[in-house]
């Protein structure tokens, strides 16, 4: 259900496309710079993050790409994410830059390669990259997960049980959710992850899942009210007891005017 | 005061280094991205920043640099600090990345070549750069500004009154201003920007400084004390009335537990 395995195309246009890439591809492309995302989606009580399993490996690795020479490195970072997800117009945020010099793709790229067959000591794609974190978050239910060249696979994974993962990534993953983390206390967080309307507890939910720790009911209604930027239906979630919660809804207009001034929310 | 004009050494040995950056640079240096580093200070009631004036221009630069191959990328950003203020072990802190296709340094570069000298057509010095911006809150006092190979001064100027830039670096200024007043919610400020004592009116100024506006004075003491990380000492600020305020402190293992786990400080 959370899987979709694209097929491998290992046929001419293929192969030729990688030749190309690790022939040529520092002539269209930004050398020693890339982006890598952290798709975050929340689904099930869990939160979910996108990764793309690498080909020949048992390494998954997160969605990235390199900045072609006349793109901004935002759209790079967009470009991905549309491809990987189907989805645009997402707000994508840089949370930081993985620069460390011992971060080296070379190993995992010379495997990659010489499983198809392409020989050849020197190519851009071997030097050394600093990869440049964003995050996005998104609706779970509308992504369509696809794979890219270097990948057989494009799945999401709970992040508290993430599988084997290429190079740094794991730490990229990590620095993400520290960094959603922190935005909480400051920027309202629901609307790409949870559906149109919700129930209280369903919100309390995603923060704890979020957070990682169990939150006071009484306290988080308090406080999430507080800031003002929910609006509380009529409307009772059905098929559950007489006392089935409410549904609310984010007041979409006030919103977005937490996400831009703040808002000093601690849990 | 604020300015230490170094003499350009057009000599061999500097025309050489420049040759060599020019020609062979990329084989010790990453390629297409750079570092830049906004160095802040506090002096004299205003907020200053850290600038060198660019070689045969009118234009004034961040102090930044390239990365070494076997650097890390926060590596590059300390050793720019360092060599242009005489600071280590300050931190450091990645705000932002500028990577718009636009912001070409080709032909402030070719210019500067060209005075001294240097002709060709070709070089890793003419690429589009993707530059990390860093910023740095440093002990105004302590700080020795130096020049570097492509400049010929090193002053501190008022954050509000910037001379003309070099290419977005005035919009790098900006983004890292406006980083530092978004961390004044969240994080205490002033252990590098003030002396060791000072007094709750100096604080507020620093404060006013960076925010660009006026407070309310019981209503910043009232806030700032309630966080818990100034201590008061018995010793009144010398020379004034028998008004004159009390000198505080930081109590620094409490600064340095609110810069972790944050404090929700809205002013």
């Amino acid at each position: 259900m959370f899987c979709l395995i694209v097929p491998v195309d290992l046929g001419m246009t293929f192969k030729r496309e990688i030749k190309e890439l690790f022939a040529r591809g520092h002539e269209s492309h930004l050398r020693n710079i890339s982006v890598d995302c952290v798709i975050f989606g929340f689904h099930g009580g869990e939160l979910k993050v996108l990764l793309l399993k690498a080909l020949y490996s048992e390494h998954w690795a997160l969605p990235g790409g390199f900045v072609g020479q006349d793109e901004d490195i935002d759209e790079s970072a967009n470009r991905v994410l549309q491809q990987r997800t189907g989805l645009s117009d997402i707000y994508l945020q840089q949370f930081r830059v993985f620069g460390e010099a011992g971060r080296a793709t070379q190993k995992m790229n010379r495997k990659i390669l010489s499983e198809i067959g392409i020989k050849g000591e020197k190519s851009w794609i071997f030097e050394r990259f600093v990869t440049v974190g964003y995050y996005a978050l998104v609706d779970f239910l509308k992504v369509k997960p696809a794979s890219d060249h270097f990948s057989s696979g494009c799945e999401w994974f709970n992040v508290y049980e993430l599988p084997q993962m290429m190079m740094d990534h794991d730490v990229i993953v990590a620095k993400a959710l520290d960094y959603l983390r922190f935005q909480l206390n400051y920027h309202p967080v629901g609307n790409n992850l949870l559906p149109e309307k919700f129930t209280m507890p369903e919100l309390q939910k995603l923060y704890e899942t979020i957070l990682g720790r169990n939150l006071d009911r009484r306290n988080f209604q308090r406080k999430i009210l507080g800031v003002g930027i929910l609006k509380r239906l009529q409307e009772r979630k059905s098929g559950l007891s007489h006392k089935a919660p409410y549904y609310y809804k984010f007041d979409l207009r006030k919103y977005q005017k937490a996400l831009q001034s703040g808002m000093g929310f601690q849990l």
